[in-house]
């Protein structure tokens, strides 16, 4: 046998410094997420605001801790890279930028890798069928809030601030979805609202989302075809119909087949492993199809039918756990807050009136929805309206896709990062201050 | 705002493309290790095995839908690029390298970090107290076990193979490990094994891991620093003492530390997180200390104290099913077994003679540490040597980190897979055939 002995010295402590690199972002990004959650928490908000305000902290904006390449940012700009290396003697320049291209990829298909998986368990979440109950209600705010939304935000963009029709319309379609998660997170913690408020609430949520992805991936198509044109819009509403159309079809004849395989099977991961391929497959199909990888995912999870969901959704509950907070915190460290300061761009009085026009319009458009009821009906519009101003994790997710396909400049990004915050925080407060009884009560002090 | 709109038409392609070929690979790697693991487990066998070998079959020596690049393997020759990069369009070479490289870090990557986690399991499992009751036989055991595997793979290597001193003295060390979640596996289904010796045998796996890693930290130093002189050793050593000492009263001062937080927090990752920071954290030290990574891995369990220690198991289960099956099948995906086939290559009769001679060694240096403890001493020494021979995850562990760091060449690589399939089943017929009461019972039916 004949032995090369290689000497790869200079390779082999690249992989080093990439692992050292990769481990101390993970322990950071584990560590804010713990810390900011925690806060949020006891603050009495969703722990969601905590791990994105903490990734602003340690990232592009703050302390620089975890920096990704973008315009004008290079390794030397992240304090981890430059720290490990240090440590590890290193300082050549072009190894520096490999460990630090690399760690930013990294990070960027593990936060997308949580995408999936979170847009999985938010299909898994929404229940078509408690959908039908109060249809009525539930198709007029939904389509109330989300019209207003879109022609709200996008119209005033293209409007005023010269944005183009593509990014304006993006903007308008990620500033049409409710959280789910976060929605129902306030109204357990609230407690306060009838079943009658929460289902019109819950199921609205629902309907934006599965509206808003639909919508969002037809933008998407436009916009890598690059031409406008009816017979590109015709083709990607067609595609876009056909897969959810196949994908509950399917979804449902799978059901019983996993609810079996779940049974038969010992190994651990029997109960979503064969799920997460089926929510793999739709991913890769939408992916093909030039379609938004969330609208397979999502899909996927909304399919399956009968008691299998609940199992999945149980189980996939660790795996929620462990990636999502990459995600949260890794938007937050992108988020670059530094355009709204007077004194580092002249920009900066714009992009915080941009910013807070668009939370003004995301807050208003679906205040507004809530009044698609009347309270003849035995429910409070306001009530049902704040419950639908929260946009929390899905309009974070839109952002991302947004940057990624390079639709969104840092602006809108950070624009879109601020409303998923400035909303929870609106929804969390005015459910306190309006609550459905029209009573004024003293404030938790856990919220204040 | 100036809001320039991108056309990053081509970049945006390579992320999608790299996502989805990521994805694919992700659910490739989960459906192979639930394969495996089903079959093996209906066999009698630990997953460990089949995940092993679903992953050579899915790898370069099988169906090569996961290939990553080594000598002569570039994009063409994987299956999953070629399929997902025809599916979405794309043929451009340079994409196509682009992406094949990125997907073969990533999981690089979190194989590193899923080997990380592994070894925190590890050492988590490896009781420092319970060696002490029965230090004599544990000592003599694993004392025995670890210097005939040293001695005889690596004297045998060097001198009728050919291979240099530090690859020989790698592999011997990798042939001194037990592997003590194989072993307690087998010895909890086998279930005829004496209190005593069951102890004995975990007690000197334990100490062998332990033993194996510091070894192995040496072996790499002196690789790194390539000169092999005293004044290196005594470095090596030195730092390897100090930061055994330092962790294990760092540790022990933590672990009352750790279980305030869990008591006090209220977020779900308040157990794990902070002593995955503390594991984190003695990674990096090791890894600044030009030691194996590992080690701080390993160090980080074994120095908890008390019932947290428990507690951050059970909650780390989730994260080792999520992370270790990729560096299972990973391990196997890159497992070249065309080395032992005399029509692809000339040297194929020399590479199995070295494969079945480590094997042959691997079994016999552990069966004869059984009788460092004397049937006197109420103990079965066969008993004790067959618990002793699994390999399992640590030879692999071991078998990776040689080949990053460029000490193991293929042949070698492969040899050591090998070994950890073999020596797990020998075990486990072992332990059938030859039972503690030295009784011939008819194999259980399921282990066929």
């Amino acid at each position: 046998m004949g032995f090369s002995a290689l000497t790869l010295a200079s390779a082999v402590g690249e992989e080093r410094l990439s692992l050292a690199v990769v481990i101390l972002d993970l322990a950071l990004v584990y560590l804010t997420a713990l810390m900011g959650g925690e806060l949020c928490r006891r603050l009495g908000f969703p722990s969601l605001v905590g791990e994105l305000l903490g990734g602003i902290c340690i990232g592009v904006s703050g302390l620089r801790l975890i920096v990704l390449p973008r315009a004008n940012l290079t390794a030397v700009d992240s304090v981890a890279v430059n720290w490990v290396a240090k440590l590890h003697g290193f300082s050549e320049p072009q190894v520096l930028d490999t460990v630090f291209n690399f760690q930013s990829d990294f990070f960027q298909t593990l936060a997308s890798v949580g995408v999936i998986v979170l847009l999985f368990e938010t299909g898994l979440g929404a229940n078509l069928s408690q959908l039908i109950v109060n249809r009525s209600q539930v198709i007029a705010v939904a389509g109330v809030g989300v019209f207003l939304s879109i022609v709200g935000g996008s119209l005033t963009l293209n409007a005023f601030w010269d944005v183009g029709l593509i990014p304006a319309l993006f903007v308008g379609v990620a500033l049409s979805v409710t959280s789910l998660g976060i929605t129902s997170q306030l109204l357990r913690r609230s407690g306060d609202f009838s079943t009658s408020e929460s289902q019109a609430i819950l199921g609205a949520a629902m309907l934006d989302d599965a509206l808003g992805i639909v919508l969002l991936s037809l933008v998407l198509a436009f916009h890598e075809s690059s031409i406008f044109s009816s017979a590109n819009v015709l083709r990607s509403l067609l595609l876009t119909t056909l897969i959810v159309v196949i994908s509950l079809l399917v979804g449902r004849g799978l059901s019983p087949l996993l609810m079996q395989l779940q049974r038969k099977l010992t190994t651990r991961g029997r109960a979503i492993v064969p799920a997460l391929m089926f929510a793999y497959l739709l991913v890769l199909i939408s992916s093909v199809a030039q379609l938004a990888t969330i609208l397979g995912a999502f899909l996927a999870g909304l399919s399956l039918q009968g008691s299998i969901r609940r199992i999945i959704a149980e189980h996939l509950r660790p795996v929620v756990d462990a990636f999502v907070p990459i995600f949260f915190v890794y938007i937050g460290a992108e988020t670059d807050l530094r355009i709204l300061l007077p004194w580092v761009t002249n920009a900066a009085w714009g992009n915080l009136a941009l910013v807070l026009f668009l939370t003004a319009i995301a807050i208003a458009a679906k205040v507004a929805s809530g009044y698609a009821v009347s309270s003849q009906e035995g429910i409070n519009p306001l009530a049902v309206g704040l419950g639908m101003v929260p946009r929390g994790e899905v309009v974070l997710v839109f952002a991302e896709i947004g940057r990624i396909s390079g639709i969104l400049d840092p602006v809108l990004f950070a624009a879109l990062a601020c409303i998923s915050i400035l909303t929870t925080f609106a929804s969390s407060f005015g459910m306190h201050w309006f609550r459905p009884e029209h009573i004024s009560v003293p404030m938790r002090g856990g919220t204040a």
